[in-house]
């Protein structure tokens, strides 16, 4: 009963062998149709807990466990640490993922988690512009040019066709290296200076924000016009108190949560009445092409990081992993033969 | 940033360095000490949670976390399925711990705890047992006769002189083994059969119970007559609805839960009028010896398993591996040199 271990490095060939693009789009793909099949009768997401501290740094360190009933465990920790890119050179999320065999309590595998943090969140965006977004050549913004950014423009560029892309951050290092970062997806990127936001967002059809705003510090995004249609991806907002976008720009959309109690307790519905959120976005990938109906409005998708989203992923990489023989079998647990005696083979005295 | 990997051979290999019964004392004292300097403001401890489920075998696997304010966070994972050892051969307990930077969110070690949870759970019971049993030598009852009654006797024979061991269970398997099981400990140890428990009960002055009885089919152990002064370490109670002890024997005694709010939720304590509960063991630990007036009344140590005794013996025993060279170093979370480029290194298209 050994354990696998899927380590950076390893996802790193397993991607050279598959292509970013292809996993991507698989994700994207596997993603839709878990949204489709989901039924909460059949599956116990848990909504996300953990510790959050200010020493000795700024932190959080959640859990999120997932059960598919009669079948595995998935656990992905995950630890946001806002200061780790410009005081520690460390991203700013890091995650790993772990999968439980429910026959025995087996830990069957432990799997970096924070690229296919970065592509599952991307791939959720993905999906939720697809079905809302208008169709066509998008004009894209991007506010927020960390990590995250980069997995969300590729992730948008597998769904829609990519006319201009308008960029801003509040930090220059951000700012700066935000065109080399994303050079390999061929846009035309123009940075946006943040002091003209209203611009941005008046200019483009999809709208991602994806920021570390501080807790209170939201809204990011000014309130004002924007062009009719206008699908937000809103993925910053995951925290009490963090938020990106105005209320009076909410109150006008159809939002749609990932998972709904979780948004209102750390997304963008915080500032919402409940009664007003719109369906969740299985139930709206459950729709198919009816779900087109609102590409017309302003939709935004809250994305604070669905449990479920990581199990899709986890599941894919490790199948993956298996087909091109990556990763290394650890015998971690401790098996003795005779499951009766802890100290079988030990020198007791 | 790389994490430690201490696998089951790793800490085999440490025990044979540094001894068993050497380790289990250093648990022992580690552990008093960390009760004595409990202070709850100082440490959020989470009550256990997790999963229970039916299928595909009866069983749970829960998260034990607790957070040092200011310093790590350990996190033990622990899987429970009492038909492992007949159906499958394997621990009903398997376990892992996890240990996480907190300036960072780095995930610093995971370890084996399958043995170090039979330890950590033994080496509780020698604390009540020092702090509560009578002195001198004791004859001691074991009901319940797999992996945890070797390492609970083990370590009651570090803490007082052992007389005559009764020993029973229900599993034929269980009851013919256990003598050759504790052989290394030379003691003398009567098997008795389980219809038989009032006499087991009547002649010993330290009872362990550390069954897997099935929920709701408590209690284990039959209401009767006791010996003066007799201390019981009630270890198998952990799950709403299991119990090994009868309400008359709990309601006569002074209960000394480990974690009240578990105790109450999953413990002995389940059938206890809150009120009525005694002090937790920390508590007690704290008085010194001012605790030893309860040694002449009936004494029931409560102990579910605590998170933090997985703490100690999570951070003991990395100590040990790190003083010893024992251990892996490998780097599974992905850290790219720019914590903006999550692409970085790869052939994007």
């Amino acid at each position: 009963m050994k354990t696998k271990i899927l380590t950076a490095a390893d996802i790193r060939v397993l991607i050279e062998q598959v292509g970013l693009d292809e996993l991507l789009d698989l994700l994207i793909d596997r993603l839709r149709r878990r949204f489709d099949e989901h039924d909460p009768t059949t599956v116990d997401v848990r909504t996300r807990a953990g510790f959050r501290y200010d020493k000795p740094a700024l932190g959080l360190l959640e859990w999120m466990p997932v059960h598919e009933l009669g079948g595995p465990i998935v656990i992905k920790m995950v630890g946001y640490h806002p200061t780790n890119p410009v005081q520690r050179s460390v991203p700013s999320v890091l995650a790993t993922s772990s999968l439980w065999d429910t026959e025995t309590g087996h830990l069957v595998a432990i799997a970096d988690s924070t690229l296919l943090t970065a592509m599952r969140t991307a791939a959720a965006s993905a999906v939720a512009t697809d079905l809302l977004a208008k169709p066509g050549m998008v004009d894209v913004g991007v506010v927020g040019l960390g990590a995250q950014a980069v997995a969300q423009l590729h992730a948008l560029s597998l769904v829609r066709d990519i006319g201009q892309v308008l960029a801003s951050d509040t930090a220059t290092q951000a700012m700066t290296s935000f065109a080399d970062r994303v050079a390999f997806l061929g846009l035309d990127v123009e940075i946006v200076d943040p002091s003209d936001l209203a611009r941005l967002i008046a200019d483009v059809d999809v709208l991602v924000t994806c920021t570390s705003v501080d807790i209170g510090a939201g809204p990011v995004v000014p309130a004002g016009h924007v062009r009719p249609g206008l699908h937000i991806n809103a993925v910053g907002a995951d925290f009490p108190g963090k938020t990106e976008l105005p209320a009076s720009l909410l109150q006008q959309a159809l939002v749609i949560p990932d998972c709904e109690p979780q948004c209102i307790a750390e997304g963008e519905c915080q500032v919402l009445e409940p009664s007003t959120i719109g369906p969740e976005i299985a139930t709206l990938v459950k729709e198919g092409e009816a779900a087109h109906r609102h590409r017309s409005r302003l939709t935004v998708f809250d994305s604070t990081g669905w449990a479920i989203e990581d199990e899709v992923a986890l599941r894919l990489i490790l199948e993956l992993a298996d087909a091109h023989g990556l990763g290394s079998l650890v015998q971690i647990e401790s098996i003795p033969d005779d499951p009766l005696n802890p100290y079988e083979g030990l020198t007791p005295r």
